[in-house]
């Protein structure tokens, strides 16, 4: 069965994407912890991050970095953050959030609910500032 | 002026080293949240994690997945989970932490503060591993 990311990748469901490679795609995660935060994930499905063969693992992580420096560039903020945790979707991706302090990154807190139109608005924005 | 984790790659500060490159160097964290909580580090100072340069960045990436790998056959985990924060020490760097819930990586949560003989013998493992 494929994966809730694997199905945003092939556009069964919507997604605020911002950017995509030949083996990488990067949208919004719909349930942010910030403005701006993004999931990167391999278009392949691997379950465990660290499992990634050592190609795919970096074309995912120079991605992220892309796509961390357009976040910082679209919303202000004192770091982009990262997280790979991986306990819930069986596909690796990686978290990449604006913060400004260490309780920004973290998963406990209440996620922001954003108007759809907002979300189109970053969404276009960090994708235009890759 | 240094960095503590110049100070630990010169070896003015000491460490529980758990591997070295010609880049990258990878000790544990003195204050773990976990047992095999590890820090992953460019042996040049570079303020934001973002900024290395992506020879750089990527090769200490790729020296993270193979000690994420040792800690993982070291420490019993359901993941090891990674964080790139870098609000604290000017010197960008990968947290690995062992995890079994997202809890586990909530840097909110008190340190552990295990014996010198327990941090050196997990040192030592983990390192063994690789």
């Amino acid at each position: 069965m494929s994966t809730i990311f694997s199905k945003i990748i092939t556009g069964e469901i919507p997604c605020y994407k911002i950017a995509e490679t030949e083996s990488c795609f990067a949208f919004l995660d719909i349930n942010p912890l910030a403005k701006g935060h993004t999931l990167v994930v391999p278009k392949k499905e691997v379950n465990d991050y660290f499992n990634l063969d050592t190609q795919l693992f970096t074309e995912l992580n120079i991605l992220s970095k892309k796509v961390a420096k357009a976040i910082k560039q679209t919303m202000p903020c004192e770091r982009v953050g990262v997280a790979v945790i991986g306990l819930e979707v069986p596909h690796a991706h990686i978290h990449l959030i604006p913060i400004n302090n260490i309780r920004d990154i973290d998963f406990s807190r209440p996620k922001l609910d954003l108007p759809q139109a907002e979300m189109q608005e970053i969404a276009n924005t960090i994708s235009s500032n890759i």
